[in-house]
């Protein structure tokens, strides 16, 4: 996830290369720290989950956390952030792997369902806005409002071009985003269905709709 | 919601009428106590949210609160009962008001969707299963999944009908509660949606998908 300051990917790693940098370590002990704290949110809900909980999963004392995390409230915050962000990255993604609106949309809705199977992105979809204090909960709305604008435009791109029924994007939005959202709620990562198939049948229930179709001739 | 201990409803209502006894009242307080509760849960969070807040919108004294509740957190598990309760009254009442499989699955995405709009059911939709402590969780769990079977249930129904597409019911289901319930996150009964419209306009997107259906000859 951090910047790498070492020669771009393609020349070969050099056995003299630079060991990470103390703030790289820093970074990379914080992420781990965090998602920890998202599985443990996830699995027994955020007030159950002490930060002792946390320090013992990891194997460090609870002064060793507070040295990469203020206190749990931010712990959490900087889970739901990560979750949106990851989430943002994904949809610019599907935006530049081009294609026509529906491409894009198939393309946008997976990214955002795979980010919701993953523990930062279920953290995001189970913590309301009104339980994040100010100012962190404007900020966290900009950004969710942000991603539903994404889906709405290829919504609305989708109908001018006529392959999407005309309708509401903005109503459309809100069911895709709210059927993709609900699988964090009940995916479990070792269960009969993997990620991949799930995602692939909710896209195609939320594409199609249930209604049989009529034969196409 | 408390039982009457009065005349059939059909009779004339009598001027001598008992007046409520006392555990009807006590009963109507409670239940204004946890509507209080559940708007303000719903608002603000359940976590911002104490019981001085709740005895201070009713006019009360938190003194008073405990006579009718025992602590905050249990009046959140009575909010998500009452809401499961509501949702199970309304898919009772879908199914007994007949029709096919999809007139019957329509009627039940409705009830669900009215649900999630009140109170009770947005407080149902925000609390995850695991945030909730035994032997609640395993009660809870087991009245969701009630739920969910029986959306599951109408859906293998309308595909054996004939009316809906081969599908897997279970990610149907999923499909259409995850959509729903994510109504609760989002509406503002002062919006610029009335519940009813929103409630329309996702239940058709949920049946006839987003994309284009080839016109019908």
């Amino acid at each position: 996830m951090a910047a790498s300051p070492l020669p771009a990917a393609n020349l070969p790693a050099s056995p003299w290369a630079q060991a990470p940098s103390r703030a790289e370590q820093r970074q990379a002990k914080r992420d781990a720290v965090l998602h920890v704290a998202a599985q443990m949110f996830n699995e027994r809900g955020f007030h159950a989950t002490s930060l002792d909980d946390i320090a013992a999963r990891l194997n460090v004392t609870k002064p060793t956390l507070y040295y990469y995390v203020k206190n749990k409230d931010a712990i959490l915050l900087a889970c739901v952030k990560k979750g949106l962000d990851m989430t943002l990255e994904g949809i610019e993604a599907s935006r530049a792997g081009g294609g026509n609106a529906l491409d894009q949309l198939r393309a946008c809705m997976r990214a955002y369902a795979e980010v919701v199977t993953q523990p930062f992105g279920m953290c995001l979809i189970r913590v309301g806005d009104e339980e994040v204090p100010e100012p962190s909960r404007t900020e966290l709305r900009r950004l969710k409002s942000e991603i539903d604008h994404a889906f709405r435009r290829l919504v609305e791109q989708g109908v001018q071009e006529g392959v999407l029924a005309p309708c509401d994007p903005k109503m459309a939005a809100f069911v895709i985003a709210g059927a993709l959202s609900w699988i964090g709620r009940w995916y479990q990562p070792a269960g009969a269905y993997s990620a991949d198939q799930i995602i692939d049948q909710c896209t195609q229930l939320l594409l199609q709709g249930v209604l049989a179709r009529p034969a196409q001739e």
